[in-house]
């Protein structure tokens, strides 16, 4: 199963650029699947469904789903039925950033080309989603780069929950500097935690590191300070959901617990994140909202029965939010940005 | 299923003293079962297969066990028969220390009345196996009443693993203060850490506390820093496995990133611990050997199928060590303990 992973993107344009193909990620780690999409029903259906998932990679098969709506439409008010495919593909998942922001990207395209005729009007929409497509490689690809620098042969690097190449077309985020090191012959000793409840961790993460060759150890969400007080621990990368200007970042429940540990042990604390992720409008980390999520996640996927009383109360929050002054560092694509936060993220905006 | 539980002893005596009987907790939450046991065979299965389970519970149904084998032997060589039982259930689970200190602690009186008739010897085990019954309610009960002097109305509690009753006789150490306040209308809100990977707190912690009536909400392991952040958590009380002379404490795997996050965010951090589990000849947390356990707990078990990749390499320590530095006080059957604890401990041992 494993070795099928080992050189892959986890969307991208295949078949003479005609169709999709994703990795079928509901299904993993018992299986790789490579499945097709072609219908705005199927590009739906896998991003309502989680088969697709990770901001980046929601965005990039949006826009690439948006193209091939139109490739494919035989409708006679054909700019109609294109903007009804992209708004049909929009709704699949309601708080997705990306989602909304790649759709909206390539109708901004394709209402310039309004008046332009069929022919160039495809290969407008193939040259935008293309342009996502890459951009989101280049940007990892970067993060990576600029990771590296941070970090040294051999070292241990703790992660949670999956930004990684699962989450993205290639590299990932948190991940790129470990895949980039391990094309460069770093051996890094990478621990992933499972991150409870959706356990993305185990599912995801490890999965796509062991499968990529590099060196894999999986522990429990509350294995990681025994892990860090082992001196085994040189840095760990995070990936995140939202940044606020002042560096508080939401980020998969547990993040923040990772945060103040690695604090606590001394070992540098980095979050991964595309500038995109970086949001001045939100003042800090109490003007995120959080999301608190289903009971059944915790009380009873997963198990074959229910593992915790029947009709017990849960506190299930989705994300959480770490203080800035836990971060060591961001790791972005333009470059590697420490404190203070607020002033370097400014002028990191400002150089644009 | 839970109103099943709601008054009732985990190991006691039964039908004329005849008999042991024990609350099966290797099927809770789904059922709440009692069985008997009454053959050296059943009460080694009992044990080695956790039907009953926490070190206290342990020591008594091993000096139960040690006595009723003793009623209801017909051997000829009653003293060597009672011997070879007490020998067998002392090997159910061979690192188990209160098992070993509860069927030694029964030897020794048996030897003593060895010279005696057969009548007396059986009165002799009973009285000794009331007694260490009855300490155990006794010293939990001491420590829920002193833990209860630190504890106010309202208080939302933290707790990790299961330190209950179901780990004892009667009141649990780190829920005794819990149920004596609940007995007197303290209203306290309980919050229990699941605790992965053998989810203890999900189904024993939650259950004997709903079952008991009180409010209690359960979380993931990795959400304890998100639930402090919100202000809810005026105290964490847990149990423990072993004290060192300096106060370093080894517990469940999670209990010293719980112990982290307390001290980030200004929360006492209490350990219940029975003086029997301070071990003076231990001088500290890096004496303590941890226990690394199987990988298939943490990747397969309690699942349909394996969440995590084949072969995957797991880090699995069963307990951790929490530093002397972040606990506020142990919580003591002779009283609550604050730092300095070497000296406090010595003070505390030497007035015996």
């Amino acid at each position: 199963m494993i070795s099928k992973l080992d050189n892959y993107e986890t969307v991208v344009l295949s078949r003479d650029k005609c169709v999709i193909e994703i990795i079928d990620q509901t299904l993993l780690p018992r299986e790789t699947k490579v499945i097709t999409l072609k219908t705005r029903e199927e590009i739906y259906e896998a991003i309502k469904k989680l088969r697709v998932r990770g901001a980046p990679a929601i965005g990039v098969c949006a826009a690439l789903g948006v193209y091939v709506c139109a490739l494919h439409s035989t409708a006679e008010d054909f700019y109609a039925d294109v903007a009804s495919a992209a708004g049909y593909i929009r709704s699949s998942r309601p708080t997705a950033v990306n989602l909304m922001w790649a759709v909206d990207r390539m109708m901004a395209v394709a209402e310039k080309n309004k008046a332009l005729g069929r022919s160039d009007f495809i290969a407008v929409l193939l040259e935008e989603a293309e342009r996502i497509y890459t951009e989101d490689i280049e940007c990892c690809r970067k993060i990576g780069e600029n990771g590296l620098s941070l970090l040294s042969e051999g070292d241990g690097i703790l992660t949670h929950c999956n930004a990684g190449r699962l989450a993205t077309v290639k590299y990932g985020t948190a991940t790129a500097p470990m895949y980039l090191g391990h094309e460069r012959g770093y051996d890094f000793k990478v621990y992933c935690d499972e991150t409870r409840p959706l356990l993305q961790g185990a599912r995801l993460t490890a999965t796509e590191l062991m499968a990529a060759g590099l060196d894999v150890t999986l522990l429990c969400d509350n294995m990681s300070g025994a892990l860090m007080r082992t001196g085994r621990i040189n840095a760990v990368i995070v990936g995140c959901d939202r940044v606020a200007a002042n560096g508080d970042t939401a980020n998969k429940i547990g993040t923040s617990m990772v945060a103040a540990l690695a604090a606590r042990y001394g070992i540098p604390f980095y979050v991964a994140a595309p500038t995109s992720t970086i949001d001045m409008s939100t003042p800090g980390g109490d003007d995120i909202k959080i999301e608190e999520r289903e009971p059944l996640e915790v009380t009873e996927m997963w198990y074959e029965s229910p593992m915790a009383p029947e009709g017990v109360k849960v506190f299930n929050p989705a994300f959480d939010v770490t203080d800035s002054e836990l971060i060591t560092a961001f790791i972005t694509e333009k470059g590697v940005v420490y404190p203070p936060f607020a002033d370097n993220f400014r002028e990191l905006f400002d150089k644009e």
